[in-house]
């Protein structure tokens, strides 16, 4: 496929439109004044499965054979895509059978059960999950469904242009999560066809930087994925049809790390009161990061592709947002083994309005003299100067403290 | 005052329209099946600093004298209205001092003073707060603001009555959380204008179950009150000007405990991606709670009111409600103080595909027998069902636990 006419998606959009979500397009004032540009973020983690992967499902199971629908679909996916084809499966009458590896999150496997999918939980890695759903593919004889490299799964995608076109009357850039590739080529796909001047921006971790590296070499290569909290983007190869389309009309994709994923998530929660996804925070991250200085001023809109994150890991990613926003610090210090001395030393952080969220005693690697003991602290502070006045408070007072978290 | 007109809620609706956003009402379908109604959220929490207080405290500016206006105003809160005050009065031009008590969050702070306002930071209660700002009232000449008692509030707060009569065809109920009643003072007098056949419920926590007592004594009574979850909602008296216009409209009032407080957060976060603060949730809460039933098969309106949540409060709400969904759970067993003891029982409960959070070694407090040492265990399971899989499985292979949980 070489690209998409805006006819086919079109007929796309109208085919799927009952039952998918039109999400809402937000201006987003405070991230607006943050970034220094104009903000509008969608929210397609409004979806019914809380991610894009949706538009694509619903069209590819829409565009199968009937004899191909009553033998049912199977696919591989730690998590959108699977819940995404569960649910819509489950709307439209076709058994779907997704192979979940070990690793996925509780509440996806639940979820996608809740929805009617057979879930095999199977492979300590994505890879040997997909291995195994191609077995049962040519077993069973049911057709596998790709999660980013069907063409009718990339056209579904491509509904989102339509949509935003229909949504906001000008913009400047669009910019877009990548992982595989499929969302980025729809949704390039799209605006080239009803809106040639706006940019769509590509996004990816540091850590998968899987489509950099084909807009390097001009083709899909595969590069080595580490962990990272955007775990719907850690895709070692990007999809070959995807990359076909995505390649004619995007210019840049940027890289974002670790630790402005998190302070991303941290931020849209704090003004958009949204829970993102590491994957769906992506977006914001990109313009955090600086990297996008060439924007200020312009009217941007922030795909906030998916919101599925376990209860659990908000509350890790929370944790590593302060401390990467230096709201959140840790140190050790020296203080007296005798009744009162910790009393002492709580009450002169208390005094410097910081609060202790965790405070630990070393009574046995801490050195020669017993009547002091080492303790390591961990306090929120409003920011960085705060930081400043907790430290030279202390070291008037007789606490010198030394620093654990740089 | 005795009620308020629609002609009166017009002008206010047009006075103030230009500064408040007019939130969104989503479906809410995922929490519709959950509850067994149709649910809509009002997002009120995306005005611009995160509450509803703004659509009050932008008519009450706008509504004083010109000299008031040129000298200022003066309130005590410890969060949303002083947020609202602080960020109107910037806009408006009006010098606004807010004296917020000690305990305030770190972040409501810090936003305050960004928006301008004078921030006094004062009192370890909130009515010690209050205090200091009737004596700055005085001293200053500067006037002085309610949070829920001012007319003007309430009347600013009832607009989004005629939002909601503009946003939905059709709805049968409106759960609307109540602290001082000014918010449910004006939705009901709204609503008893706009749409008589709707009911407005309200609800309260528990530990500060002020409107109850009021509509039980059938005036405003002092109360004591608890530190709540919903630290919006703990107001000790309800208002006079307000009770007097809700009670007009107002039948019932529910009351949540912390528990269905937590799971409240819990689930916007699941199912609607939203940060809500604890009085936000409150309206959900009522719903979970089961004192609605007669709601079942109805179209039902949650506002959704603030989002102004402090980021470590959030991961502690999570901790609570996980849970009390019983997707988190303590226990302690005994295992072998030996090499290899603590491996073959972690080994055992990833066998059980629960994942461990947390594990604390007890040496010290543990019994006489000095080859085994107890472990305390905090595990993340995905339900009740689950969480006797490895309690079964445990014993069977020899590590008897005991609950800490329950």
């Amino acid at each position: 496929m070489s690209t998409l006419t805006l006819e086919e998606i079109q007929n796309v959009a109208g085919r799927i439109s009952d039952g998918i979500v039109r999400t809402p397009l937000l201006p987003a004032p405070s991230l607006s004044k943050l970034c220094d540009c104009e903000i509008f973020c969608k929210h397609e983690l409004r979806q019914r499965t809380g991610s894009f992967k949706e538009r694509g499902a619903r069209n590819a199971l829409f565009s199968l054979p009937d004899d191909v629908k009553q033998r049912g679909v199977i696919a591989a996916s730690a998590g959108n895509h699977a819940l995404a084809l569960a649910y819509h499966g489950g709307q439209l009458g076709i058994p779907v059978t997704v192979v979940m590896p070990r690793f996925s999150p509780l509440t996806k496997q639940t979820n996608c059960a809740a929805f009617g999918a057979d879930v095999v939980l199977e492979g300590e890695t994505f890879d040997e999950a997909v291995a195994l759903a191609r077995r049962i593919e040519v077993d069973q004889k049911r057709t596998y469904i790709h999660g980013f490299d069907d063409p009718q799964i990339i056209a579904g995608q491509a509904t989102l242009a339509i949509e935003l076109d229909e949504q906001l009357d000008h913009f400047d850039a669009v910019i877009v999560p990548v992982g595989g590739g499929g969302l980025i080529a729809g949704v390039s796909a799209g605006l080239a066809a009803v809106r040639p001047d706006v940019e769509v921006i590509g996004v990816e971790a540091k850590r998968a930087a899987s489509f950099s590296a084909a807009l390097e070499s001009n083709e899909p290569v595969s590069v080595d994925v580490q962990a990272t909290l955007a775990d719907g983007l850690a895709i070692s190869t990007v999809g070959k049809n995807a990359f076909a389309i995505a390649r004619q009309h995007v210019r840049r994709c940027v890289q974002v790390s670790e630790d402005e994923i998190a302070l991303a998530v941290l931020r849209l929660i704090e003004t958009e009161c949204t829970v993102v996804e590491g994957a769906g925070a992506a977006s914001l991250a990109a313009l955090l990061s600086g990297q996008l200085s060439d924007l200020k001023g312009k009217r941007v809109i922030l795909l906030l592709c998916g919101g599925n994150i376990d209860l659990p890991t908000i509350g890790r990613l929370i944790q590593r947002g302060l401390a990467a926003d230096k709201r959140l610090i840790r140190f050790r210090a020296q203080i007296s083994d005798r009744p009162g001395g910790l009393a002492a030393f709580a009450k002169a952080i208390g005094d410097t309005g910081a609060n202790i969220v965790e405070i630990n005693h070393d009574r046995v690697f801490c050195g020669a003299d017993v009547s002091t003991v080492d303790v390591d602290c961990t306090v929120h502070t409003r920011d960085r100067e705060h930081i400043r006045e907790v430290f030279s408070h202390l070291e008037t007072i007789g606490f010198p403290c030394q620093r654990c978290d740089v």
